[in-house]
């Protein structure tokens, strides 16, 4: 047994990331193929099985090599059948994606939500570090979540436990979100969310600014004049470390994790961004809570999707 | 194994309910004794071994007729050894609770906070009714809550999860609570926070009001007062609906509940309180989490804590 394999699945908007994962968690091999939009997303199940068929091919082995398949995949899932309720990027809408895998290669096929396989790639093998009490909050485009409790990812009534992208961060006068509400942690805290604040900001002050030359502000930007001293970068950097050192704290009221895993583009930063979010999470979490946990910055980069969904073959494939 | 009783023990700071109860959760005798706190607590556990015997007399009963005593007690709890790291209002300091009960009453003995039992109770009997993901906030003197997440309660690396009433409330200029930090949910929605903030409106604004002429304030009297139309007891209820309905929102959208349940001294409030907290919860939740969750006031009231610890020795006996 321990000598098959185990195939993780990472479905993104615009690739698919497949690899063969050891028992052990290790990656044999890993490759991408196109995410293919044809026809709402309906041809994903097949060019993902016959991408595993041909790369098993070059290993010179069979489906018979793999205890089963692991997909991470955009949008809610309905936890009991695998299912997709709504995958915007993708058009799908209760698309049955456990079902159409399983079909196509006569597998287990185990699917979740892909902020919470990035989050159990991380406990599993990254910076979680085996913690069995854990926030992964992504900071993308968007802001994503996953909370691993008691060893296990937090799924909620109808999939949409971990959502803390859009916790309620600026309680007056916030942004409008994508998702229809105002002021979500996703407005302040993702790329997009800092470069709108800084466009603000150079808009609303009079402070002298690098920035103020830029045709193309990114967050990447903001935070490297940031680093070098520019006064209004830094008044950003710290307004996002303030909302995102609130937010977490509050969501680590609730669940009292021993490992708060920050990864995502926006984590690049490094010790700039955790550092001042560090003290803003010590100011506002209840002193046991704070004095639980550790934040630190994510470890497996783009690798966290296929070793978290490698990991839900491994440990549900019993139960 | 059916036909035994479970016994359930609450204690609090003045007095310690106990009740045994049958394996469909249906109370067949239930009494209290005085918490006594001699020697800092140090006697409670023979108190509770006796107090029990003495009623299995009563009953014409021996401990053979009990399958084990699962007991809620104030403060976190080491989960794996059901001793009390801190037990402010007894004198309890990392007290072997568990141990000292077993000893007594050589029986299995089944220990956790006092805020999750009446969780568990309410979910088992009580408004919760069976959902498997939950939230219970008690608004009392403090609030205290309880997370509930695939049918088991959360207690996080040590203890300290579903703290609730240390979620952060008001960001700005909040005031000092019990815990060290400010802003707390505690210091604007517990009855004492809710007291707090009708002063500070009386002071500081010239609204003509029934309660300027009151020297006993309670927050039953602000709500009596808000629904016969005192316009500073309504906006002060307000205030506190906002605070809360952001609040558990925010939770919400962690843990993804079913079933949101609002108990202790302040829920009597009912729909005065519950219909406006409803507005602000949906304003600020995001939409699939708003949709999934009912807002609901508790049932069970003082049975809470009892029938959730029977429920603890039900349910975990066997594990």
């Amino acid at each position: 047994m321990d000598k098959k394999w185990l195939a993780g699945v990472d479905i993104g908007g615009t690739t698919i990331k497949l690899a063969f994962i050891t028992f052990n968690g290790d990656i044999v091999d890993k490759w991408e193929i196109p995410t293919n939009k044809n026809e709402n997303g309906n041809e994903i199940p097949g060019d993902i099985a016959n991408s595993i068929q041909e790369k098993l091919n070059e290993h010179n082995q069979t489906t018979n090599k793999l205890s089963g398949v692991g997909v991470g995949a955009p949008g809610p899932i309905n936890d009991d059948f695998g299912s997709v309720y709504v995958g915007i990027n993708i058009g799908w809408k209760n698309f049955p994606l456990k079902e159409r895998l399983q079909d196509e290669l006569s597998l287990p096929v185990f699917v979740d939500n892909d902020a919470n396989v990035a989050a159990l790639g991380e406990m599993w093998k990254g910076a979680g570090d085996g913690a069995r009490d854990m926030v992964c909050v992504t900071l993308g485009t968007g802001v994503g979540g996953g909370v691993i409790a008691n060893g296990d990812i937090l799924h909620g009534v109808n999939g949409a436990a971990g959502e803390i992208g859009h916790i309620t961060a600026v309680v007056e006068n916030g942004a409008p979100c994508n998702c229809g509400k105002s002021g979500c942690l996703e407005t302040v805290a993702s790329a997009t969310g800092i470069v709108r604040l800084a466009k603000e900001s150079l808009q609303t002050t009079e402070i002298p600014s690098v920035l103020r030359n830029e045709k193309n502000l990114t967050s990447k930007l903001i935070f490297e004049s940031a680093a070098k001293g520019d006064q209004l970068a830094k008044n950003i950097v710290n307004k996002v470390a303030f909302y995102l050192g609130l937010s977490i704290a509050n969501v680590a009221n609730v669940t009292n994790p021993q490992k708060i895993v920050v990864g995502g583009g926006v984590s690049k930063a490094g010790d700039l961004l955790l550092e001042p979010v560090k003290e803003q999470f010590r100011h506002h979490a209840f002193p046991r809570v704070a004095e639980g946990a550790e934040l630190t910055i994510a470890k497996l980069e783009n690798d966290a999707g296929v070793i978290g969904a490698a990991w839900l073959v491994k440990n549900k494939s019993g139960e």
